[in-house]
């Protein structure tokens, strides 16, 4: 499991099992001088807590972060910044019967055909769970970005078969309902939709949509670590994410080059684009628009139907998951999103500190 | 633009621009013992040449491979592989008049903004003809694989809004038409809509898919170097792509857990699944079914037409693109695709060599 | 501080000040299947604990580790292993008052420089204590190793004037004396001329010879990443290191080919070396003899007397550290270079299982 | 041989055998508007050239460098720089009888352990023909140092037994004689000394110093990447080097902390040391005086002597070889040395970059 570390710069190693004392992350990389502390974090790792409505599991997660490293007086000091969240609420009882079960959807199946064997508790180092160091060390990111006036906002784009309307994106109202949708009509078919699938046993997907504001131009390194591939990397490295588009996405594929280039323009003393169908990048840099994607989740494996599976040996089986589950990962996957937008964003707005020898020579001779 | 190497045990350095004297790449890593000519190479090297159909830009390059390093009869031999093919049809007096514009849907401006200013002739860096690195270079790593009997197989899916059927695929098919299209009835009606674009001075997007077969279980490492996450970066790092999904891909948003989990069966004494809804990931790690991907193309943005744009001093201007440009870079990209595939495929194949002490141990004490 | 990651397969990521809660270490693709317990690297952390003698600290340091993650039924899982030690003793009080003062030999003013400000908490960072995250990665590499049946030992080789002969190197007799010299009599006169500078408010410098042994031949990545290579930079960045040789060393300057090479021989059915001045790499990689390097290290910056100084803001000023501090760094350097040896030579056992095809295609082929 | 890239950002990727067609290198992550011609890095070539004078070998290598990308209209452009130099004369007939023999003191046996098989020719990846890449590479790097006024000079300081007196080094005169000793009472003694050898068929060792000057406070990256460290690395990278030594190197292991230790001092309203026995670096951080480090190389393996030694069957053997060999490498490393602190130095410049966060807030905030 040698990939458990991201980025160049701003590095960051997560690590924990869902079942194990505790999870987190060292973030090796980050600047001297940001004003850092435990509550810039919190309210991060807040956003992605359970128990909050019928559509986030029963499990009482406190979840409290320690900056157990790196910073000092308040301020990093770019020094490694260790950060430990605790496990508190295990039972790993709930778990035990299914050591020699593969769950449908869930990694038990590689995990074994990779290691050898595989810590079942809870799924261990692919539980939900391990999200966590990411959410923790993407808030600092997101905490150098906002100095820089960059700002990240994530929010559920549809669930299921309901989508929010372009012009309908409301984020403000997407923090305010459990399901994390940006329109509040949206929302209430949405919901219903859930409820409806819960009765059922069963489980709903749907797609989390980014924007990236106030991202200046030249952000990303050709040729293969433009901004677009770095975002899909950390995008797909998330458990049940299963796509990645920018801007108009696959429906560029049926548009033709006189509709979907965007036109410059001088727009305030300044160049700017007519429009953004490409999301905020050409040639894998940013464009000075707004960066624009979307995530598309799987729906939670975890179902507490019966369904039909093989045991280690290969012999068939049924299996029952009775453990407690989200309905839908979407809304908990909202603020990974946005965390691991910040920590791709953070690392490469540093690694463009070497593009031009012109700003080197400033930095180092009138200093 | 410090992101041209690709990699961790298998590392590819890629260099060249358009209108310099040469482009190539440097394989560091790559295993001795391999059987390798230059013949292995130019194979995939002519499946990206233009100037096959009416679809393709009437440039004559002849793309001839040389393997400088790294080859001692007829091996491998576990030093650094430099390949590299020479520029011979540049006549950059074709781009000159373009210094001062910036082209829509390129990367002009985004190459000024990082780098203070760009090499303009032919777009540099960021032309397509970057891609005869990575080209070049995925033929070895293709060659590695094929030994191991793992096979990738790129083509394409769709081109406007004419996609081939899930079951209508035809890889071999794929090969003999102009427009890679894996389906004849798919092609017929594609090749009259391209055909109306180029008389419109237009240009069509399209979809490539890809499928890995043969792969061995466990691929992949978590959490950030999954196999889907590096199959993404490396997709959105070729020029046009905006989205890549991966099995279901987006259509998972709609689907219930009950239909998208995809059962664990025995079949032949081994563990298999009976649907293959992930495209053969779980948890990051390739599960033993065929590996599916898509990845989205835009539109070529040099198109024939008269767009507005602005000079680099932001004055408004009209552009007319002149060059030789193909009307879609979808058939070029499919072999572009493969090659990046394989890259991924076989860094994440040498990288499991360390996942499990036993065969370490095997490999160390038993030699 | 971007620089607290190590290796390119088994990495290590390590963080803490002396002053922090706590200092600990992540390990990063450790293969799974190694047994390993906490008692296991206790084992080593005990060895570089202070407060064993007169010729180191009053301290009480309890320095017990915790695994947080990566061991499940004692074995590794190939997850990331987390490993902690709590800071229990820090008495900040005693630094304080030098928090405006740049001790010489330290590294307060260079803190300063590169990142504005530093923690001047017994040194933050930049303290021994940092490499107790050292010790406790290395540790688990050491577990690694002696599964492979190698095995490292590193001992004093010198202390001051005094040097241990080349052919009285006693490893037992180094781990029972408390200035970790490999023999009884340069031990007793080393002892005598430690006991003086002590009383006169002085310290001492030396040199820690590590032999590493077992290790197979072929390990180390030419060009850059050779053995020595891996090994001299792994040392110098040890806090007080000044120099690295290897074999000979710095003597081989002055010797002619004709004596330092090693010539090739016939022993037991086995290729071998008639002598070793080469300490074990030939080309950078390993060559089945065991491989013999030395570090020297510098005397203790902090010492009792007043010295000359400046004040952050360029003031002349007088210093007088008053602080507890090791009249010598070497006895608890041994098992830093004794661990770092480890970190190193497991990760270039684990990067050479690429080397050969041949290898690669029977571990997927065959298994 | 993964091994063959080195630097965060500013990365290296060299490549090429002795027998070849050429050798080479690309540099990845140099920053765009550097000055740049192929005349700048000739001049480093030219320094490691043979066949100037009875102590290096009578080859007649032309080594003319060719850019191959990265540079438009003079400037670096940001993108990869490809460096070619052909290999013109390579008389492989000089080496076929060898292909059989190991020989004392070269990587022939490591590789075949390594790879099972070698490039007997000329040695191969071990030649000293693939530091080319090396100087031409950092030929690049002393470009974009001398705009930021860092200076870097290495000189011979002592062959066999004859050394340089510290007060004594004239770095002018070390470019005007064939040694490059920075002495010329020394020079006349090691010229007598080597003529010696020669005449005996033997070969002599020796030492290179390096002075880098301008070098700004704060450069290098705590913990594991420390200035020290990452010089240490480039230095034992280099093929015959044995050992790396910094400030008053292994001399430290006698000295007692009231010497060693580099009181600070107000010089010119500025921070200074009042000695340099450190070398220019606290804590792995360069301290704003001249980094001054010595490596120390064996005698030329290669010598006209009979030898003894195995075949590749384990077979004894006589081994004559009769190739054109130099009676010593020092000569030619000097630039060697030279070119590989320039790389490290550039990178770490580079790295430098992102520490304070002021910095970062300046740059994008007021650029």
């Amino acid at each position: 499991m040698a990939g458990s570390i991201l980025g160049t710069i701003f590095r960051v190693s997560t690590w924990g099992e869902s079942h194990g004392s505790a999870v987190g992350a060292v973030i090796d990389g980050c600047p001297a001088g940001i004003p850092l502390n435990e509550e810039d974090i919190q309210i991060y790792l807040d956003r992605r807590k359970p128990g909050k409505s019928r559509f986030t599991t029963a499990r009482n997660e406190a979840d409290r972060v320690k900056i157990l490293s790196g910073v000092f007086e308040g301020m990093t000091e770019g020094s490694p910044i260790s950060l430990i969240v605790e496990n508190t609420d295990q039972r790993s009882k709930d778990y035990g019967d299914i050591a020699e079960l593969y769950r449908p959807g869930h990694a038990d199946y590689t995990f074994d055909k990779k290691y050898g064997f595989r810590d079942y508790r809870g799924g261990g180092r692919s539980s939900g769970r391990e999200t966590i160091g990411r959410v923790a060390a993407g808030a600092v990111a997101a905490k150098l970005l906002a100095g820089l006036d960059v700002k990240i906002d994530a929010y559920a784009k549809s669930i299921g078969p309901y989508t929010v309307p372009d012009d309908a994106v409301d984020i403000r109202y997407s923090r305010e309902n459990p399901l994390c949708l940006a329109d509040r009509e949206t929302y209430e078919k949405a919901s219903e939709y859930v409820s409806s699938l819960i009765e059922e046993k069963d489980s709903a997907g749907g797609v989390v949509e980014c924007r990236i504001s106030g991202f200046p131009a030249g952000i990303g390194e050709p040729v293969f670590d433009k901004l677009d591939a770095e975002l899909a990397k950390a995008m797909l490295s998330i458990g049940a994410a299963k796509g990645f588009e920018i801007g108009d996405g696959f429906e560029v594929s049926k548009a033709r080059g006189s509709e979907n280039n965007d036109p410059f323009i001088a727009r305030n003393g300044a160049i700017d684009k007519a429009s953004n169908h490409a999301g905020g990048t050409l040639g894998g840099m940013s464009d000075g628009s707004p960066v624009i994607f979307r995530v598309a989740f799987k729906p939670t494996p975890s179902i507490a139907r019966t369904q039909h599976t093989v045991r280690r040996n290969g012999e068939p089986a049924e299996i029952n998951i009775s453990g407690r589950h989200d309905p839908l990962v979407v809304p908990r996957a909202v603020v990974v999103v946005e965390t691991m937008a910040a920590l791709t964003a953070a690392d490469l707005m540093l690694r463009n500190l070497s593009s031009q020898y012109t700003h080197i020579k400033d930095f180092y001779m009138n200093k």
